[in-house]
């Protein structure tokens, strides 16, 4: 078995290190992962400048190859160039922080296990419901038995995995949920401010707390109450349903 | 009526100028768009910089407000700070290339539309299917032609339209097709090459031409036959259909 293992917290991030020495006890584990961290860069991909590939030591040891690109530009070319055979699984995280409901879409964690998916490599995203220093034992854990679940069984073409861990002694987890991805808005606004030479600047700021009444069947609610969240997720955006209605709406455009 | 216009390929491009010439026939047209070009940055935010704003002009006529982020950034700021009152529509475009099948995931000009979704707002994306110096004079005419559609009857909640349009003149254009996204995967690799010191880089290079014999019922097969494309997307990454088979392969989990 080969596994590939990216992030977008970048090489030297402590989730990814974690994860390493978990899915190691049973495949061969290729890490590629971004020279320096990545988040919120969603599904982004490098066209217009290269790649640069080195191989990324810490204390001696080899982690794996940084790439200063993206984490799908990771899944990319360690599945087509660096990975030296066919991967099995691609494994996306252990991210610092939750990526459920909206965020999915922002999250470059979900959007290298979406990219492996598309490449036709079964593959899972794996994140931490904590922004803190963290204990990444139960994720990686947990991670390592997914990962056995979904070779034994593997997923349709096209589909991942998202899973989100809560921050939580693993004797407080209070179990594991399948659920969708909550479609509960976020606050959200901007700060306006002045530079020192009197141009204006804005920073996004907002809520980033989970709702715990968002809709239970929710990545967003299960993972509030301390459940592991399993949400299948794809990457055709198409609203089929809307087709034939829209064909009626249009039927004069036609 | 106001409209919040934005783009990927830049404040000062040609496809955005012709959008909003078009559009201001029927709206106010704000335009809030990247400082930059940001092709394939998919729907990344700005979370660890500010973002800077200034009022762009060109030829001494004011353009909008030019923004250091990304088209999903510039929908945030433009909708809750710039556009200086409610939005009644989101565009997006006019890109110069088609945003059709496995390549709307990368795209920022379409994650833009879904961005003015995820707000509650009215959205499109349009894109024009070349990459030479086009002639936008149909894509605009026909953006408008939606976007009075789309104000007559409202999309649900959350659902953008992906309008993609032949780069062909307007009497060979064979007409409107509500269209799926294509699945169809298409052919890259990375050119690995050896820089000056030695070091290693690649290029991602690959097959960019639609394939007409895609799924007849897609985006990509319908815009390589000359038709203008429209596809319903959304944010919903979830595969609901999956929900219940995961549960039964989870049990040994839950």
């Amino acid at each position: 078995m080969r596994y590939l293992l990216t992030n977008d917290d970048g090489i030297y991030a402590r989730g990814l290190t974690a994860l390493c020495e978990e899915l190691s006890r049973d495949a061969e584990c290729v890490v590629v992962a971004p020279e320096v961290e990545q988040s919120a860069v969603g599904h982004a991909i490098t066209l217009f400048r290269p790649l640069m590939v080195r191989k990324a030591r810490k204390n001696g040891k080899l982690l794996g190859y940084a790439v200063t690109g993206t984490p799908a530009d990771c899944v990319k070319i360690g599945v087509r160039e660096l990975a030296g055979g066919p991967v099995d699984l691609v494994v996306s995280g252990i991210n610092l922080g939750a990526n459920v409901g909206i965020n999915v879409l922002y999250s470059g964690t979900v959007s290298a296990a979406t990219e492996g998916a598309i490449l036709g490599v079964s593959a899972m995203a794996v994140s931490l419901d904590t922004h803190r220093e963290a204990d990444f034992t139960f994720a990686a854990k947990f991670a390592r038995r997914m990962a056995s679940s979904i070779l034994r069984s593997p997923l349709p073409p096209g589909v991942a995995l998202n899973i989100n861990v809560p921050a939580v002694p693993e004797g407080e987890v209070r179990g594991v949920r399948i659920a969708k991805q909550s479609g509960t808005p976020h606050w959200e606004s901007f700060e306006k401010r002045t530079d020192p030479r009197e141009r204006i600047y804005y920073w996004l700021t907002g809520e980033t707390s989970l709702k715990a009444d968002a809709d239970p069947d929710s990545d967003e609610a299960a993972l509030a109450n301390r459940m592991v969240t399993v949400t299948p997720i794809h990457h055709d955006l198409t609203r089929h349903d809307l087709m034939d209605r829209l064909k009626a709406d249009l039927a004069e455009l036609l």
